[in-house]
This record gives structure tokens, sequence and C-alpha cells, in this order.
């Protein structure tokens, strides 16, 4: 998917909504036990209960690796159920030397499909790079993730009073285009929004920390929203764990559309 | 393993060498192509033939993942083959929110039974800390790794001109002992490993890059070795792919037993 593609989507469908498919085994309704393999069962019913109103899932690796191979059968079972016109972002935050990070790429573009993947920077460029290059696919680099572990070392200071974010956001706009690289800026630091679009006004960027970890939609949406929307908003235990009961689909498109309407008032502010 | 027993195997078997299961489809002798799980086969006649080698293996979970479920399969099978008494280490480079890093550790030491993970140090300490405090179980933090991207962040200076890296393990130092703790060191800064045991005196090191990416085994031991010994070298191309034919398991054995006979030196150098 293009990134002008990205944006007629996100205006169509009146939304940025992206749904993390945090999905855990120990957490979805007792009543869904019961089948072969509840987790895809979990999953089925919220992207059936949900699709309408966002424009991406984001699957987030761990839960499907820790159920072993069976876990990641899983994964490939709910990437194929996802309605071909979504977005879909493998959120692995993978990143290794450059011979290792090809055999990543392979497993999530090609082994399996997805459009994007999370990678982390630590490893810098050659980590990078054999993400780069596949046709229609997006890396999604870290930048200054929503966790408080985000004061460690993203916020550090460097010489110039430049942190190590705005660093990593710096570097790697040497190392790739708008076209095929967005960066996750966590919600729960609207106020930095501002600074991030100085340094990269055109690309998306992926944010997560909305709903649980206490991220503000319109105050990060009025700062971080650009020309062709440039924003992807995640939620995904404030939408999948809505209900734990029989209800549970209900009640996490009721959340799905709490945020898609707040979206939509955003976007209409913006772009009439 | 507690570090002094991790220790007292390094002495009994007069090596401190872990080998890379880097097990590519694509780079293993025709000749496996026959079996039912030929990167298994690969795996099982290597370990077979350094076993006595080698204290540790260490597959690098993303030659698995870019199989999809079957590779999965393949890399449990493999951790279920080497024998016990080995050191058995996850390269997975993980590393997320803690509601997240508590699924990985799940899946690499619950789902399966690794001795230890690598994990990715870019979301600070609470992407760390669910890693900690299983019995005898390591976290291994990547501090400076072995590929030309170190420079791009590892390397950049703080404001007291101490290095990301640095910082990286200072941090770290507070979150947890050198019981549970290692750090990724590559083996192309052997002039670092004088500055980093002033940092980390008692610390393991892991230190990937000898052989293959160019790294010089006698320097790197006599800077980085401490009284427990406190390295572990690892090697994977340079073992695993000495050889290509139906002979790649003997080839495979004379590359380990000339790094294991150097460390034999090395190692009777410092402790007789």
């Amino acid at each position: 998917m293009t990134r002008s593609e990205l944006s007629s989507l996100i205006i169509e469908k009146k939304s940025y909504l992206c749904i993390g498919l945090d999905s855990d085994i120990q957490r979805i309704p007792q009543h869904l036990l019961s089948y072969d393999d509840p987790v895809f069962e979990f999953n089925k019913q919220i992207i059936d209960a949900t699709q309408d109103l966002c424009i991406g899932y984001k699957p987030n690796i761990a839960f499907y690796e820790s159920g072993g191979s069976a876990g990641w059968a899983t994964l490939e079972k709910t990437l194929a159920y996802i309605p071909k016109e979504h977005f879909t972002i493998a959120d692995a935050k993978r990143g290794d030397i450059g011979n290792t990070s090809k055999m990543y790429a392979r497993a999530f573009f090609e082994q399996m499909d997805f459009d994007a993947l999370t990678i982390a920077p630590y490893m810098g460029e050659d980590s990078v790079r054999p993400f780069l290059g596949f046709d229609g696919k997006w890396v999604i680099l870290l930048a200054l993730t929503s966790n408080p572990g985000s004061n460690d070392f993203q916020r550090t200071l460097q010489e110039n009073e430049e942190p190590l974010y705005q660093k990593v956001i710096g570097k790697a706009k040497e190392w790739s285009s708008s076209e095929e690289m967005m960066f996750v800026v966590g919600a729960t630091h609207a106020e930095d929004f501002r600074n991030i679009r100085k340094t990269a006004p055109d690309h998306f960027l992926l944010v997560p920390g909305v709903g649980q970890q206490g991220g503000d939609l319109a105050t990060l949406s009025r700062l971080g929203m650009n020309d062709q929307v440039g924003l992807l908003v995640n939620s995904s235990r404030g939408i999948i764990y809505a209900g734990s009961g029989e209800d549970f689909a209900e009640k996490a498109r009721r959340a799905a559309l709490k945020l898609q309407q707040e979206m939509e008032i955003l976007l209409t502010e913006r772009f009439g």
C-alpha cells in the first residue's frame, strides 16, 4: 500500500484507527476456550465486529510466539482472515545484523504478507536496510515509545541537546523516504509531536498508547496531523478487552466506534 | 544455570565457545533437502559433531521465524535435541512494553526452556524487567554490537562523553546483577573491552563477530576475561558453514576445534 493509498483509505473510512491484536490466551473470554484455536476465534470475532471502523490491524507478535509453533499458526490464520483492504502491521520490534534482518524481512514480508513491520533502531542502518525496498511494504521504526522506559535512553540528551529519538528520526531520514518508512511515537508524549513534525513533516506516525496507556487523541491528532493525515493511532487492550463476557465483540465494537467517531470529527476539522 | 556453574563448565570443557545456529534453508547442504525437516537434520548433525567442543548453542530466532509455524517447530525440536548440560541462548533481540515483554519471557523461558535470551535496550527498564527473576535464566542485553550500524547510535556521545552503550551498561546495572544479566559486546571492537571491564568488571559478556565478522579471539580474550572467565564467544557462520558438502559436520567440527584449542591456550594462560 502506498502513502497516498493509505491516506485515501483513511479519508474514505473516516478513521485512522488501527486495532492491536494483543490477544492473550489468559485474558480472552472463558467461553472461547472450547474452540480448537481460541485465540483465532477471538481475533475473528473482533475483526468481524470492527473492520468497518478501522483501517488496520496490528498483531503484537509476542502474543503469538508465546504459544510456540501453534501460536505462530494462529498468527498466520489471523493474517489470512483480515480483509485485504486493511493495512496490516506486524508489531515485532525486530532488528539484527544485516544477514539476520534479511531473514526477518523474509518472515514477515514473504513467508507472511504483512504490509508493515515495526523495527528497533538500536543496531543502526545495516540492521534496518534489509527491510527496505519491498514494493508497497513499510518499515515502522521505533522513535519515541509510550512506556516509562522511554525516559531511560530515548530522551537522553546528546552533545547538542538533541535527544536520541530525534537523532534516530534524523538518521533514518537519510536511509529512506516517507514513502516506505514511518515512526512510532507514543501518544503519552503529545507535547513532543510538535518537535517531531519539525524533523519529519511528511512521515506517517504510528501512535500507540491511546486509551490504556493514557494518551489524549484530540491533542495528539491536532499536533501530529499533516496534509496526508500522517497518523495511524493504535488501540489494543482498550478495544479488544473492552468486554470479557460473551458480548466481548460487541463491546469491542463500541470502544472502536467511540474512537472512530472522535477521529471523524478531527478529520472533518482538518480536511472538511 | 548460575554464574559459577557456567564458569565451572567453561573450565571443565576448556572452552567458552558458543555455536550460533543461524541455519538457513537456502544455505545448508543440498543433500539434506530430502529430509522431512532439513534444517533440523542440519542442526542435529552440527550438534552431534561439536557438542564436546562448545559450552552453548545460540539459535538466531530469525532463521526459524522465516519458516513460519514449521520453522518454529524446527526451533523447538532443535532446543529439545541440545544436550542438557549446554547453555542455550535464544538470540531474539526482543524488547517491548512491559505487558508484551512478559509474553516474550513466557515464549522463551516457559513455552520453550532457553537458559538465556538476547534483549534490545532501546525501550528502557520496563521493557527489560519482565525477563528478570526467572530462576537460573539470563538476560543478555545488547550493549555494543558487532555490525557497522553500531556507529549510528551506540557510539553516540552523551553530554559527559559517555557513549550510549556505556549508558546502557550503567543503567542496566541498576536493574539487575551479574548473576542474571550479561552484555553483548562485539568482537570487532576489541579496544572497547578495556572500557567495558571498568564499568562491568563482573558480568559475563557474549561476544559475537569472531570469525566471519573479523574479530580477533586472543586480543578480546586477554582484554575481556575476568576471574570467572566472564566470556562467551560466539561463532555462527564460520563454523556451521565451514563446509557445504556431505562432510559439512566434520568441517564444522574442525572449525570449532580450532577455536576451542585457541581458547584452551588462553584459559591456561590465565587460570593455569
